[in-house]
């Protein structure tokens, strides 16, 4: 069987002979826009069960199937690390989406700070490019992308087991300080554009579980120091060790 | 004086008490479309002097005038790490180059691969895309983008004392093996979207001063990469640690 060029995330059980029905919008998309027919190979994934190589065994545009075939990949599960942020710009913030399913963060976590510009996101919107990511990058997790809450509530609310490495922009220049944590569970929070207020940067200081770095002597976007920190997070406590 | 919101990079001497004229196109930005007017206060960096505050002293939308005050920041000059990297579509291509500036990299190499889709670049519009970065995320230092050249030519010329760092797309999840190797000149290299081809894989094995790393288990685009790769040569061997 030839190695796929296509791969797509489905919301099916997968396992070997396992029949997958398609969505319609997976059918127009496979058998309109693609143009694949009977026989040809697609990778499927669907976050759970790994990638699987799978056959199009009905080329209907609006309801399609596959048979799956043999398991290519097992499941890659992130290590249990959230990734917060302020959005920013719409394509700046499409793009932290992006960048953290293709770094491996479990769950994508968008926060309202003070100093935030959006008043609202598009939820829907932001899972679908985490999926896109997914899909184009041979991921076979997608994480889970929350809709917007305020920051404080969140942290008022918070599990005090899971630690937050935040990095603060007070600390420019200032030497890495994430030190030897033991803990599982872990959320990497970064500021808005125009950084945290007073107040905020104040009590996330005091949070016994949260641990505030630097990212360097140059001020970074907001898009760059979530690439950056996640970086920094997956080579210290992460799988890329 | 207040704190300028506005940074401009000229192409000028800067020093205390200096007259700074300016550009026709920087006239018609500051007082045509900012519509600042004398006494005005604007951040002004030339990527060798550091950042200064300046006044408006005329404020003509043709040929307006600055006066230097007081000196705001010593230039902060980047590690000498180059980023050398395979261009993709326009939009990432020029994402790589807006984030090697703020990641500190000193020199920005385009370069075609085997694999690399753009034949050709506009190196005028990349340049622009790098003082467009440093003027807003507080850079002092604009890295020079060369043309895009031939990576077999680049490797073929090369200075033996400046090693290079490559990330091999076949190494997803192998450990990270830079180890400690004594140079002081640098160069990271990112591959295009298909990877790197066997014969170029396998002369960069081969060079002596040509380190492998991963970039961990998952499959990153090139635009993350060039983060990802930077974050790791800032903090093991350059101006993070």
């Amino acid at each position: 069987m030839d190695k796929a060029k296509i791969r797509l995330y489905v919301d099916q059980p997968l396992a070997q002979g396992q029949t997958v029905p398609l969505t319609k919008e997976q059918s127009h998309y496979l058998f309109g826009v693609m143009r694949q027919d009977n026989g040809a190979v697609v990778a499927l994934f669907n976050g759970v069960d790994g990638e699987f190589l799978a056959e199009v065994t009905k080329a209907n545009k609006k309801n399609g199937e596959m048979a799956c075939r043999a398991k290519t990949r097992d499941l890659l599960m992130p290590p249990d690390v959230w990734l917060m942020f302020a959005p920013i710009k719409k394509a700046r913030t499409d793009f932290i989406v992006e960048k953290a399913a293709e770094m491996g963060a479990r769950r994508i976590v968008p926060v309202n700070t003070e100093f935030t510009n959006a008043e609202r996101i598009r939820q829907d919107r932001l899972q679908a490019h985490a999926l896109e990511a997914a899909e184009q990058c041979g991921g076979t997790y997608v994480p889970e992308v929350t809709d917007l809450q305020k920051l404080d509530r969140v942290l008022a609310d918070w599990d005090e087991t899971r630690h937050i490495m935040f990095c603060d922009e007070a600390l420019v220049g200032a030497a890495q300080v994430l030190g030897d944590v033991a803990a599982d569970k872990w959320a990497i929070l970064i500021g808005p554009e125009g950084g945290f207020s007073e107040a905020e940067r104040a009590r996330l200081h005091e949070l016994p579980f949260a641990h505030a770095v630097s990212l360097g002597p140059r001020i970074l976007r907001a898009d760059t120091a979530a690439v950056a920190a996640l970086t920094i997070w997956q080579q210290h406590l992460g799988d890329w060790s």
